[in-house]
């Protein structure tokens, strides 16, 4: 189902007169594509048989080496052989899966998270519960009652899976207070926790917050990525783990893939060595941050009474709440219908919930396109208040809901 | 325990004095890599956006319409929704038996077979059995016995893994005849094929056989690569299976990776849509096919009575056995020590089989290499067979065999 909404969202977001404020694929053309034209060229001509050829499947040492370097912005102190370098950090979620989930382990996340997440822990038969949030992070105290409940029942959880910075489909940062109080319940439980950070470096506003990593004692694993920052096209992330893990992922990348492409990694090898990157993500920053102050500014301005919304200080995405008794989900054909797309809510969570939440994503369309869609968007809403105000609520209704695409990208 | 023989080897094999016969890996140094360069960077210059970008997990369109062309040098006949493109067709296996393979499920595989596919069915709990193979081939009546048993004791046998061409590591091609009994074998007892056909193309004499895939029913999965006739750094693979399986193949490839490098994809399709490839294959088949010569020509000159080899009419591996009494494995550190290595035989069986047997890879030494690298394995022999003539078998002996390193490569 999730690849065919994926496929329906493509075709949706690719006519040009719709505003897809659904995927969350970065603004790569952002890019100087001649001067990286230019670095990958050099890469083949002047490495072309290391490139070309077999690796490692732990990944390139002096790749793994400038990985350390580019996590100590995040204050992740890492030595490269702690790391293993995977197909986008999806592979290192999909690896860690694969290494610890037995069919009906408990697998904790954040309520709502990210869509392939859900579907991987899914595709293992892992037994998915979410724990909530407020605009602070997870909940400290429904965590704790999660894993004491388990325990009582005589439950594995496996892991709880936690996007700390400006949270996908969120937009939450979890407060430095909030980080503490959550590795000191997961040590309490003893439970592993799973850092995924895509998005930490994109901050717009306010201070870093520390890693769960930096605070643990070997009970985290830290998931980075290069899909952001620099190209998902090029498929770089990596899996930060103890010593222990880390050799059973790279066992487990072996068999699913021998090892990652070499060209890649020696290309963001050069880059990270000889491009000035560090500038590059802060023109990054200077456009997304651009991006997302056109989408609050729209919001704030055009939004009906009784819409909610996150204020992510980084990364990619808005959560949005619709007034009581307006479903996104079923919305999404008549929002189409304006030429504006959106992810409904119901994707990011296990369980069902969501139908009043959508994600707004604000990375690919420019502040003038964002405000347009915002418009179109508070043209559907405003159609549907008037459907329910007639009629009653979606709930009550017969739907095209289920036939509408519910696409979804990272 | 795999990951760590690698390492062994990578660590061996890099020392500039060791003529290695052991890794699989292809000479891409051969490739003209200017012209190479000259395309990557054209595909980041003027396709910069979409190349850097997430891609589906299917994989590019258009590169499955060029697979579609390159595979009707094989006689295939596909269309591009056919297919998905996978990280190496390593990646295609890995999926296949993630979808396929209940832990206890019976794996069936010639014998010896390639060491990276039993790796994978072992990680997914199957019960590898191997059915023998001779010069032609597979033997189908063990193959049918192996099917008949299982049937008996209600056992599943979820498919038969078989690389028809120039095997991995046993350098045995199938006959017509054979392949036409294998088929009439697996579809009586409805048994699903992988046909595994990394080295197809690279045909040094002789005619090339039909695929299974044009001679089923949809029964068989095939796995096309371009790692060994382009280059396995860009990890360009691709399973061709029926449309059910297919689907599940690609929402398996979703949750493992979200898509593969749109980057690599797109190289691949400028390179097959503009380079003049069939040519470059040829090129490979000269160059290999006079590395093959000069591997068979040294073993016919140099080896010691009661050693045999297989004939190897393309690929890249020749499979020698030992005389009586001589143990491959146990025989490494003294032939590492002669400056040779090469991969003892045991990896390529799930059942400790193989102790006299030894893969030769003739595809990355030069001739002169190949020689010098045959000459250090014949002194090799040689002093274990006066160790033999001395003492005993090595079978009786304690052996330094389980610290040597027993290295593998595609």
């Amino acid at each position: 189902m999730v690849a065919s909404e994926v496929r329906a969202l493509f075709a949706v977001a690719s006519r040009p007169e719709v505003v897809s404020l659904a995927g969350g694929m970065p603004n790569v053309a952002a890019l100087p594509l001649d001067q990286i034209g230019d670095l990958v060229k050099d890469v083949v001509s002047e490495e072309g048989p290391a490139a070309l050829q077999y690796g490692s499947a732990q990944g390139d040492p002096v790749l793994r080496e400038l990985i350390c370097d580019y996590m100590t912005l995040e204050g992740v102190q890492a030595g490269p052989d702690d790391l293993i370098v995977t197909v986008g950090s999806q592979q290192a979620l999909d690896l860690i899966t694969r290494v610890f989930v037995d069919p009906g382990d408990i697998v904790l996340t954040e309520a709502p998270t990210y869509v392939t997440a859900i579907n991987t822990f899914a595709a293992f038969q892992a037994d998915i519960r979410h724990v909530g949030m407020d605009d602070q992070g997870v909940l400290p105290d429904e965590l704790d009652h999660a894993l004491t409940q388990a325990a009582k029942a005589g439950r594995t959880v496996k892991f709880f899976y936690t996007i700390p910075n400006f949270q996908n489909p969120a937009g939450i940062t979890m407060t430095a207070e909030r980080r503490a109080r959550v590795m000191e319940i997961c040590q309490r439980h003893d439970v592993l926790i799973i850092e995924d950070n895509p998005y930490g470096l994109l901050r717009y506003e306010g201070e870093p917050q520390p890693t769960l990593y930096s605070q643990g004692d070997g009970n985290v694993i830290y998931l980075g990525s290069l899909s952001k920052t620099l190209s998902p096209g090029l498929r770089i992330g990596w899996a930060l783990a103890p010593s222990a893990v880390r050799a059973k992922l790279v066992l487990a990348a072996e068999s699913a893939m021998l090892s990652h492409s070499t060209f890649n990694q020696l290309v963001v090898r050069r880059y990270l060595s000889t491009f000035p990157w560090k500038e590059q993500i802060k023109a990054f920053n200077s456009m997304y941050g651009e991006r997302r102050d056109a989408m609050l500014g729209a919001l704030t301005a055009m939004m009906p009474d009784g819409c909610t919304w996150t204020r992510p200080e980084g990364g990619f995405f808005v959560w949005a709440t619709l007034p009581e008794g307006i479903d996104a989900k079923a919305m999404l054909p008549r929002a189409v219908n304006e030429r504006v797309a959106y992810v409904p809510g119901t994707g990011f969570y296990a369980d069902g919930r969501g139908r009043a939440s959508m994600r707004l994503s604000f990375c690919y369309p420019t502040p003038e396109q964002i405000r347009e869609g915002v418009r179109r968007l508070v043209g559907a809403i405003e159609g549907e208040l008037d459907l329910r105000d007639t009629f009653g609520p979606a709930m009550n209704r017969p739907t095209e809901g289920s036939q509408a695409p519910t696409p979804d990208l990272p």
